[in-house]
């Protein structure tokens, strides 16, 4: 996908995403149809675009004159992407749709349930596509998502963190409100935190053990000591109280790897480790229904030894992103996000252009990690950001001369970011759209 | 500040921030007079405090029943810093306020207006504080930014960023809703985009000229061969509808500097080019009456030269964080932000504790610059974070053994960002507190 404007035309660079092309088209304003009028509380815009004297294009060095007034992002429903207020966060659903299908497709196979971790795009549509449109199963990162996902009709919601023991009211209140709303803990001392409020109406707190396979965040080691005494409490003090779902690992470890064997030598390493686990469990007489691993690396390519798991809970495949193309996760046509950002300047002493994109609307992630640093310009790998501050980014050739011709003033250039979560995190709204038309605006929820 | 849990108590670690101590107390409900009713479509909480079976308190390892739900945080008004959830921005309001007054003062002494940014905070509190009240005469960075401030009664407003050539329109629409919009720019093409499209009613634009004097991302450079053309073109070409206001330069190359005669020695040379440029404007014939100048390094140790300007726009100055401690630009006790979190959890094997506060409340920023990291843990110089993923940090000693009877489960620490408009940036509130007490909820603009 590569976004220029429509005049001058500038020669049309080799799409590096050649089956999800996005048509280079002058800038339409949306359409009327789909622009609700102003709430009450906002002054009507000067102008529509019909009483506009001038055309809705941008001409390159001298630019015409700016699209809608942007207030409510509705308006831009039906707009193609190249219309849009720059900087902006776009999600081509398609691919977000078909990432979704394919890791369906592939724990269908493995005979896995698939638990999609929504906090990547924090979004009831991420969701839905995300689910299957069965809203049933999820994992979140945080309160505020749980409730925001139970509010969205979402069920069977696991809190993936460490059981937060001082908020545990609400935490009890998803509990009775929910069908099944799962908390995950690592120490006995969240246990008893548990205890201290049971539940009302015959619920039971319904718990998952986290396990470190080796990631080195949360949970307890299952060769530890106190692993196996600790999945047996859980079990059985309090049987009509607590209950032990199962066992829960996330190997995020396998995003310091290079290459699809070593990140499924870490995912068969950590399945195995979650296995032996549970054998030993049961060995001992408790009960350990379900087992569930996670990260988007290995479930991207998942070995055999997976099918032995009951659920996975990857996240992040559903964008995609610049990291995970590095990995091996997937290939640059998978990932579905976007920051489009105008070049609002040319610098040709310093043979740099300047973006109206800065690490507001980018993240810093990935900026010491890859040569590529926060993101790559789609289409023109010639180029690198080769600095961003808040609301700026500096544009420049990785070696040579910049063609400033090619990138007027106004031109509209697409930034697949190294960090999708990241970078999903810096916007309040995402555009997304199906071949360059702008369907449907998705509002992650923030906060904790 | 060093928030610790009631009991058991820890022993107190000395205070990096001597003078504005917030006391180390039990967790205390949040006032019932300040707890409005739930908005009618939000359920309501299961419970009251006063309902509750448990005292609200941390009782270290085993963790006492949580605060309330949070669900709307005017609820949090009058409750103790450390019976927030967590992550949790605070701000203190009296630090702040303190920062804003010595900025005023520092202007007054030199004859110097000072037009504070306000991308740090983004907030009408903040921009109240740095204005003392008059809420005129502010820069912003973004037009969201300048629509939500002219929402707030604010007036005098300067868009410090190149002109937005393709989202004219907005800034029209500010232009003739406010006394004074103002815009900048740095290219003959921008203007032109001006003059395709005069304001009615009279009104003018008023337009900057963006100087570059070493910064190296916007703006021409004062010795351009363009740069005295550009600016009488902006000053005579049509007078009836655009003005030249004045020369802005921002001096963010004092981030690069180390220690304040370095930073004075930009500032210096800023100076000194913008004035040179504006009496060769003068000199031919080109009245340019105002001179801005910014960056919180430059204006917090302003040098003598600065009161020959007219204006000065530093921003991050309201808030300070550890990069600008770090830089010189304040002392500890001026940054007014924290990140407060949670301990949840002791991992001995790796001498680590797991906090509640990833980059999603934190950023990344400074990660990679200093031996500090995103953050100091104030109160504790011998911690330091080791990790951060989306929602969970890693804190672990700089050396030597973790004193983990010192910070149980459910200790709340607050972190000391190395960059408060990152930081910021995350957080869809802010606690504003005066000595430890919630008194007033900030809501920041995002978006653009």
């Amino acid at each position: 996908m590569s976004l220029s404007p429509a005049s001058p035309a500038p020669s049309l660079p080799i799409p590096i995403v050649p089956d999800v092309p996005i048509p280079v088209s002058p800038m339409s304003p949306p359409s009327p149809s789909h622009a609700p009028s102003s709430p009450p509380n906002t002054p009507p815009p000067p102008s529509t675009p019909k009483s506009h004297p001038h055309p809705h294009r941008i001409t390159g060095g001298v630019p015409g004159p700016s699209p809608l007034p942007k207030k409510n992002p509705t308006m831009w429903l039906g707009a193609r992407l190249d219309a849009l207020p720059t900087p902006a966060l776009a999600v081509d659903r398609a691919v977000a749709r078909r990432n979704a299908e394919r890791m369906q497709e592939r724990c269908r196979a493995l005979g896995l349930r698939l638990r999609p971790h929504v906090k990547t795009h924090k979004t009831l549509e991420g969701g839905a596509l995300a689910t299957g449109g069965t809203r049933r199963g999820i994992a979140v990162s945080t309160l505020a998502e749980a409730r925001f996902f139970a509010d969205g009709g979402f069920d069977d919601i696991l809190l993936a963190f460490p059981l937060p023991t001082g908020r545990l009211e609400e935490c009890a209140q998803l509990a009775q409100r929910l069908e099944a709303f799962q908390v995950l803990l690592d120490s006995p001392e969240a246990l008893q935190c548990l205890r201290q409020r049971p539940l009302a109406g015959g619920k039971r707190w319904l718990v998952w053990l986290k396990l470190d396979c080796g990631n080195g965040r949360a949970g307890v080691r299952p060769t530890d000591p106190g692993a196996l005494p600790l999945a047996r409490a859980i079990a059985e003090e309090a049987p009509g109280e607590v209950t032990l779902v199962g066992v829960y690992a996330h190997c995020g470890n396998t995003y310091g790897c290079s290459g699809v064997p070593a990140i499924q030598a870490i995912a068969r390493a950590t399945t195995a480790a979650v296995l032996d686990f549970v054998a030993s469990l049961r060995q001992a007489g408790v009960p350990c229904p379900q087992a569930s691993i996670g990260s988007t690396p290995s479930c991207s390519h998942p070995v055999p030894e997976m099918s032995e798991l009951t659920e996975v809970h990857p996240g992040n495949y559903i964008f995609y992103d610049l990291q995970q193309t590095l990995l091996g996760s997937c290939q640059p046509q998978d990932v579905a996000i976007r920051v489009l950002t105008r070049v609002i300047g040319h610098y040709p002493h310093r043979n740099q252009l300047l973006l109206d994109c800065g690490w507001a609307a980018l993240s810093l992630h990935g900026g010491a990690q890859t040569p590529a640093g926060c993101a790559t310009v789609e289409g023109h790998p010639q180029l690198r950001l080769a600095g961003l501050t808040q609301e700026h980014g500096l544009l420049e050739p990785v070696g040579g001369r910049m063609d400033f011709g090619r990138f007027p003033v106004g031109t509209v250039l697409a930034l697949v970011p190294f960090h999708a979560c990241a970078t999903a995190a810096m916007h309040p709204v995402y555009y997304a759209h199906e071949e360059g038309e702008v369907v449907a605006l998705w509002h992650p929820v923030r906060g904790w």
